[in-house]
């Protein structure tokens, strides 16, 4: 295809992260990993979210319909979208410096080819089922088209997803076009719905329920003001690997293991989206990116053949464009290394996050994936000295 | 996501190719740029098309409607579907071993990373325009999980695309599931409609109108029965570039120029698909998907910022599964040479004849764009000593 | 450059991997990991190494003189090169398949493009100081072509390198090509001396002494007879990042500081070989090439900046040659995750076993690199209830 | 290996390129293309050759000794090193934006890893032959350290090579280290001599005597003051499919085939760098680098199996470091378009450039490559209406 213009921004729109006064995941009322003593490392954001970097905003549509034995097209449902807009629904028009990477490709992130060549993402990131990549594909075509007429920026549209058809209907095509409007349309900053949410409605992870998970991390020092902030759709990793701060959580609970009645229970994938703003090239946010696999790593997972490993990574500090020049002003290569920590660590965090938010469901045929069980969560920590009591 | 098995293949499928004793294009009753006297080197299949591969079939879905001034949503239309079965409808479910290659990645090949990552391509290839990517792709996830529900080798579909909107309502996402289904259900063996059909019917190349274009080559001695076919959706390049056999056919034909009544032209993109029964590895398969930018360059593109200049190769010469081992017989990396030089000579080939066959088209707010003119392109072969005279 | 002919080995090699029945370690006197208590998943082959990959051999020269101040080209000298033979001295002329992968590319990993671009792994693959690339490189184009006189597989050397100039003359370039047939020359199959030895004689990890190091692992069940090997040249890290088993040994021990009285400490890189007799393809062993980032994930590296994280891959299982064909019988992808995981944990283990085997090391300037202490580290593993206790 | 800082460039050095009022190739005394009519597109700069990019400087030693048969270690000797300095000597420890890509990878390109992870070039470039990329890459290291003690930019340096061993005595390792120091010591910006000289003295490509070239454009209108150099080491392609300017020469001029009176001729390798003092980000350079493709393609090869098709671009428009950021003012990838055009244009011009510059030489065995007669070239060129008469 053709594009007319990467239509960069005229402005740097992004500021500082505020450090976190407040305890975690009290705007949503959802329990985090924090909350039960995880310990974790690094400084996490206000809201220790990936909306922490300031532009970002979220946008979720979960799809939650029926009950019992499957009926292709007609469910039960268990699914949805989560739309991740890098500069807020006003600036979707703009493109943000940007880099994908996969570890393991057994998943579609559409979209890859340009971000890889052009170096600039363009328009928002979708998440959401398998079957359902390319309705949300086209969706954002449409949406940005008519958000954005004189913009070419919405070609291309990148859209990723995981496997749900062990809880949803999967073949039935449940999510439409409007489910990807009101994703887009609802987005906004503040605190990021976790578990059971959007994308991740109907996904598994280690044979717990999971999906939707976030965290944040403010740099270290000599890096004022910048963060980098994460979001996972988590659908992988077998049981008996699971790992939590290094205690080998995956076990030690060797019950709560899935109800599948029919077919059998396979590792998925996961999707890693990684905002930050702090200014860097496009090249060094592939380096940013490819280190979500450590932070995956650390959970015990060895991403596996059937797993889709793809991670973006995009910075809010667009170049200005100033007499037809981009101008940039961005981190050496020599300091970048708390940015590289950071995404390490608060990959790990949203991972367990997804985990600790999640709720027991049933899905299709009475599929039934547990939630990991809090309490005992703790008491493994507690047994292998890492619960942090308060 | 995940796989549940790779499902290849229990047997070979692949055989010789016929050497051609006929002239080429009597079939589909279009002329082909060897019928004009262009001269090509290496020698080509009996159909010149990528179907000289046996088992390769290909369906095109061809959507023309209205005339006049652009109404989003009502037309004019100019779009289609074109879809390549590398095994052919009853095998479609079963992988082949693929590779793709990005040499300037503005434009989409969705399930490129399980393509790259696996070393199979599972399921068709389509190619169709920008805008109904997204519609094809769940399509074919559809079409082939109702056909074959035991496969899970429709989950991450291969769809590719160029932009047709200078004469197409691509806004108007006139492809429908149902123009997907019907390109897969109506593919066959034997020759290739090239030029206005199926994804190329509103392309464009070089200022001239194109689309689809087909070729092959048998290759040279010391590999008997080996082929190479190669299949184009062409839409890319800018007039003054123009080479055809080393001839610069764009400098000497400088009228013809599109009548575009809004916007301006912008230079496309190029979709390469080529298909051999030669047994090779994924990883020499790259070797050969890289090969079309070379047949490109030989028709004078630079492959420009705005060209999605992707490719894709596959063989139909599948591992045979025993006792749950892949058993291949492949080439030596010495021997691979013969499949290098056919693969450009059959890109070169393959995009003039989408030149050649595709006829003057108007479309949207009656923009046009006029079809290579053949004699005109015969005197300039003849004024270069570059005509083979009947 | 041009090569003649891969020479691809005309019968397969590999065999079973035996059991271990005794314990780890005892063959070259040295403490291992294991012996500390440290535990690990997986089983690990009879010597836990990679030569309990049949047909590997390693050798290794240790040059080690001088005390004081530095004066460059005299010394101290601390430094070597490891070689690994991936089918012993005897079969070095025959290419074996394999990959490389680079995490994260400050380092120098000669005759990647060709291992890359062929997917195969000619001659020997050495580790050495990085400045001594070169020597190294042009030695084993010597040493291969005297040996082989027939054979074009050494001109594209594969030689590897981290740094070691806090402890050694390395502007003094005291590798000589004598060392480096030394290494070849002596390689032998059987247990692996770790630590301050070869490539790894002056290198250090987490502010530690470290260098080279081993594992292994056989294959979990329905992969009878498979192991995989890994080598490790180990350089990299900072301290309170280590982990070991999960627990956050570089935090609880954070005396023995490296004495540095020119200059700073820098994180280092680390080099990853991963052996293994599984049949698997290219494309395949970039996969497992990969997974060397998950293991090295595990010891709580980042790979910041200037760490130079190349792997590589191969196997012993060559293809025959049949008739001009290459015959291979492989594993299916979805075969792969036991190899997967297997990597994960030898990458790991093997680095722990080059910090446990290292020895506290003065060098240039009388800069001093203490040792792991074998004591500390298990009353660490024990407060965290991680210590196996005999 | 670590690196202590990027040691950025402070201020930009980059400049205008003149535009050429005098005919090329005058102030070397040697005959160019474009001397005997060959037709090129695009305007060339005022040298037509790398060093029209300001900064740049270019060395060669060229060692040739001896006649007769190959005694390994005593002779003939057809042999050398060309240096390529970005910034020139004096700015040596100044990294400049840069990428490689590898289009066929028979081939060694040193430094690679790092170029591609840092997207800079840190030191200079050196071509040599296969055998000697060791001993030219461990003096850079020697070279650069003891210039500049306090750059840690000499520690990866970049090396790629040709195979000579048809003409040279490649086993005997003649090129020293102190040929190296004089390349990089006597490097001058100014004409650039080309054929059998510095690293391309016993090269060969298409069957005739090649080596060094070199050919530059100035951008077209929009990019003022910009410009593109090119410099090959020419060593790649069969007679038959040499192209020049479309014509098919190698056809056309089947006689004067080398003699080898030991072995056979094989397709050898093609080196490509590619200077430009435009500001662009090292992604883009990248795909800069990949349009040398196009170029060598428009000469008529096919990039076989046994050629090193390696390709490096850099910028001399570098960061100017401020407060601890680096500071770009780059090209939109909109406005890249001439960049790429000029790229594959003086590629093949300097391939031919190569190719005209070359003299008959003799070597080991009384082997011989025969140089492309130029009055011969002009009647083919004739014969398709496509010599340009004076």
């Amino acid at each position: 295809m053709h594009s007319f213009s990467q239509n960069v921004l005229l402005f740097v729109l992004y500021g500082l992260c505020a450090f976190a006064a407040a305890s975690y995941g009290v705007a949503t009322g959802l329990i985090r990993a924090r909350d039960l003593g995880v310990p974790f490392e690094g400084t996490p954001g206000e809201l220790n979210a990936i909306t922490d970097v300031r532009g970002v905003e979220v946008g979720q549509t979960t799809l939650v319909e029926g009950e019992g034995r499957l009926v292709v097209g007609k469910g039960p449902v268990r699914t949805g979208v989560t739309a991740i807009l890098p500069l807020g629904k006003d600036n979707l028009n703009r493109a943000v410096p940007a880099a994908v990477f996969s570890f393991n490709g057994n998943g579609e992130l559409t979209g890859s080819a340009w971000v890889e060549e052009s170096g600039f993402l363009e328009g928002p990131v979708l998440l959401t089922n398998t079957h359902s990549v390319g309705v949300a594909r086209d969706a954002v075509v449409e949406w940005g088209t008519r958000k954005f007429p004189d913009s070419a920026n919405f070609s291309l549209p990148v859209v990723g997803e995981t496997w749900d058809g062990e809880l949803n209907d999967i073949g039935g095509f449940h999510v439409k076009k409007e489910d990807v409007f009101a994703a887009l349309d609802g987005a906004t900053s503040g605190p990021v719905v976790e578990g059971n949410v959007g994308g991740g409605t109907g996904m598994r992870a280690f044979g717990f329920k999971a999906g939707i998970g976030t965290a944040s991390r403010i740099l270290a020092k000599g890096a004022d003001g910048l963060c980098v902030g994460v979001l996972v759709q988590a659908n992988f990793g077998r049981r008996d690997n699971l790992i939590v701060s290094g205690v080998p959580v995956g076990q030690e609970i060797g019950d709560l293991q899935p109800l599948i009645h029919r077919g059998s229970e396979k590792e998925g994938s996961i999707l890693v989206v990684i905002a930050t703003n702090a200014p860097v090239l496009p090249h060094q946010l592939k380096r940013i990116a490819k280190r979500a696999a450590l932070g995956v790593a650390r959970t015990g997972a060895v991403s596996t053949n059937s797993s889709g490993d793809l991670f973006l990574a995009f910075s809010t500090a667009v170049p200005v464009l100033v007499d037809g020049r981009q101008q940039w002003s961005t981190l050496e290569n020599d300091d970048l290394d708390p940015l590289l920590a950071s995404t390490v660590q608060a990959t790990e965090e949203a991972i367990i996050n997804a985990l600790v938010a999640a709720q027991t469901m049933r899905g299709i045929n009475g599929n039934t994936f547990y939630a990991l069980p809090h309490e005992r969560l703790r008491e493994v920590l507690r047994k292998y000295n890492r619960l942090l009591e308060r």
